[in-house]
């Protein structure tokens, strides 16, 4: 509440024309973008006493006593820590802990300007899975939760994975569920646009990393039944040889044609092309799709093919992008679904959850249309929906 | 800035009837006291393009170019992870990671409070010094310090040592060197109170643990020759035989006399006591000392001696209590150290800037009395002075 030392100061006047001379985002990052504040105010020895010693020893003693009163008496229930190692920032790629750091503190402020959290970066100096895993459960008594962010697939799987399991608060890698949820919504109110049933839906993923695999899942728990996914090998197919782990337990439940080769084999008819990961789809892969097609061309900043040249064939078309309609953005999910998670104690976040977040995200369309599938993050009441439809089901 | 969510007024419902049958100081933490909070507003589409994506990918870039940027366009350089194992909770003891964590959200408030500073909590679930070493390195990369607390005796040597040596931003220890700033800077004035030299005074200190150790190193950097520590099996002197790696060090600098028995013995004929044990000290001990005796009565809540006592016989008496003249307290000292060597970039604490802190300490007080040998924490300037002569000492 008070700030006695004037920190930014001193690097604003030492940065602020090199900021200027970088542009406006520069601008926005000088001293950070987040801050750790007093709830409260500490305006003398009164407020020492019962905030700071002596007072704080018998709150101390009584969470020693009844440990689940850390939830009442302390942050750590409304505080989550995300967690990365800097391996898959943005499409920058393998960039390391430090770089990605701004990042961190911008999902911090959209967790608490849209969620009301508390979110602490922690960026690892390590890209190893078990010393990830161990760093994670060795911080975690002060964490509510942990999101994990931008850490490369396959290994993000089995952190995910492992610290589920170590874990009895909710873990939640935004950069699969995030995705997930929001494409579910998405694809919801798109069927409904061209008066299809979600069922009966031919789907083709272009990527089978993070977000490839977790759209592949959670489409599946929501019903879809015929699903293809390619890589940058092809189509994960009868006949694919050396498939990670993932990969293979993926193709046991998609592709239920068989489909070998390219990716465009799975295009001609589909119904809905999902694309997470910037490969390059041609505009006559588009036009071999089944009439009133749905294109998701989610690649940033670059979309698996143009909108505008989508449009031509495709009924229904969404980006990552906030500069055309439908931006399908993980920020329509993860503050509320943390909120929701934390404010109900739940110990994991399920798929039951993730799918009343999506569904959630649907009905806050009412009148799908072409042009509007997906609410817009700055709409009022989107996090509450969310955080609600998420705690009901836990 | 903004925080839609009404988070506390839920724990609020549920718990603010418990809160008030615990009394004030559960009241004073319910639902935490501190929170992570955006710098800027993020009010729409404009501020998040500039904030997160697409801005912030520009700043990652020049981060991954030019590391030092980090502390530029990052809050990095002004945020401190207070790192506790949970081990030597104030005078509780060991009572773990999640019921240290109200002594390490205090913590924090004060950071922010006295040093303008971003303090992160990480409580950790392990007590294992390699893991400790290892864990702390790997978080390091978001962190411009770190300051370690409530670690227990001998491994806070050890740990704070190896982190030292393996990473590029200052490690501090505050039960070490805020007790040990603090304690001389009181002694310097109770000195010139009593009319005599540092550097003649006979200094006995009651508690070979993290605070007696620093505060002895710390009086032999100042100047001090003759001190003579003592812990639960008595003086350490030329008797003693298995001692701990950092007894045997310090013994071989300290007790130029070779006293060995029960602590009263090193009390006869002393100039000061340093009492940071808990240990009790009877008047007749104190009645032993020399004349115009200095009493440092530091244990808490329970002095070593009740200072109504002491002053019987002892021209200078302090506590570390806020009840009684003259409170050693390491809140003087740390956030006004940490602004210092943040501004100055300093890479870590040397001993030099621990005794400018000092010094700093002493000269806020111009004419000290036997009542007043230290300023109040609530001074205005007391750590903008420590700022400044920590960042002229680096």
């Amino acid at each position: 509440m008070t700030d006695i030392l004037p920190v930014r100061p001193l690097i604003e006047r030492t940065w602020a024309e090199d900021a200027r001379q970088r542009g406006p985002a520069f601008e926005a990052h000088l001293g950070g973008k987040i801050e750790t504040m007093s709830m409260r105010a500490v305006s003398g020895a009164a407020d020492l006493a019962l905030a700071y010693t002596p007072g704080v020893a018998a709150v101390c003693t009584a969470i020693n006593l009844e440990p689940g009163l850390v939830d009442v008496y302390t942050g750590r229930g409304n505080t989550v820590a995300i967690v990365t190692d800097g391996t898959a920032v943005l499409g920058l790629g393998n960039i390391g802990p430090a770089a990605a750091l701004p990042v961190m503190e911008g999902k911090s402020q959209l967790f608490r300007r849209f969620g009301g959290i508390n979110a602490v970066p922690i960026c690892l100096a390590t890209t190893d899975v078990d010393a990830i895993v161990e760093t994670v459960i060795r911080i975690a008594p002060g964490f509510g939760g942990i999101h994990l962010e931008d850490i490369s697939a396959p290994r993000c799987f089995e952190i995910e994975a492992r610290l589920i399991e170590a874990l009895d608060v909710p873990v939640y890698h935004d950069d699969q569920h995030g995705t997930a949820v929001v494409t579910l919504a998405a694809l919801r109110n798109a069927s409904i646009v061209v008066d299809k049933e979600l069922s009966t839906l031919r789907v083709a993923i272009s990527g089978a990393g993070a977000s490839g695999i977790a759209v592949a899942r959670l489409l599946l728990d929501a019903g879809v039944t015929d699903i293809t996914l390619g890589d940058t090998e092809g189509l994960i197919g009868p006949a694919r040889s050396g498939l990670t782990q993932v990969k293979e337990t993926i193709r046991a439940t998609t592709n239920p044609s068989g489909l070998n080769g390219d990716f465009a084999t799975a295009l001609v008819g589909a119904d809905v092309f999902i694309g997470v990961s910037g490969a390059r789809i041609t505009e006559s892969e588009i036009a071999n799709m089944a009439n009133d097609a749905i294109v998701f061309a989610l690649a940033n900043p670059e979309p698996e093919i143009h909108p505008s040249v989508a449009s031509r064939h495709a009924a229904v078309v969404a980006t990552g992008r906030s500069d055309f309609p439908n931006q399908i953005n993980n920020l329509l999910c993860f503050p509320g679904l943390f909120r929701g998670v934390l404010d109900a104690r739940a110990g994991s976040v399920s798929s039951a959850m993730k799918l009343a977040a999506a569904d959630a995200l649907t009905a806050l369309v009412p009148r799908p249309a072409a042009n509007r599938i997906v609410p817009n993050a700055f709409d009022p009441g989107v996090a509450d929906a969310v955080a609600s439809a998420v705690a009901a089901a836990v």
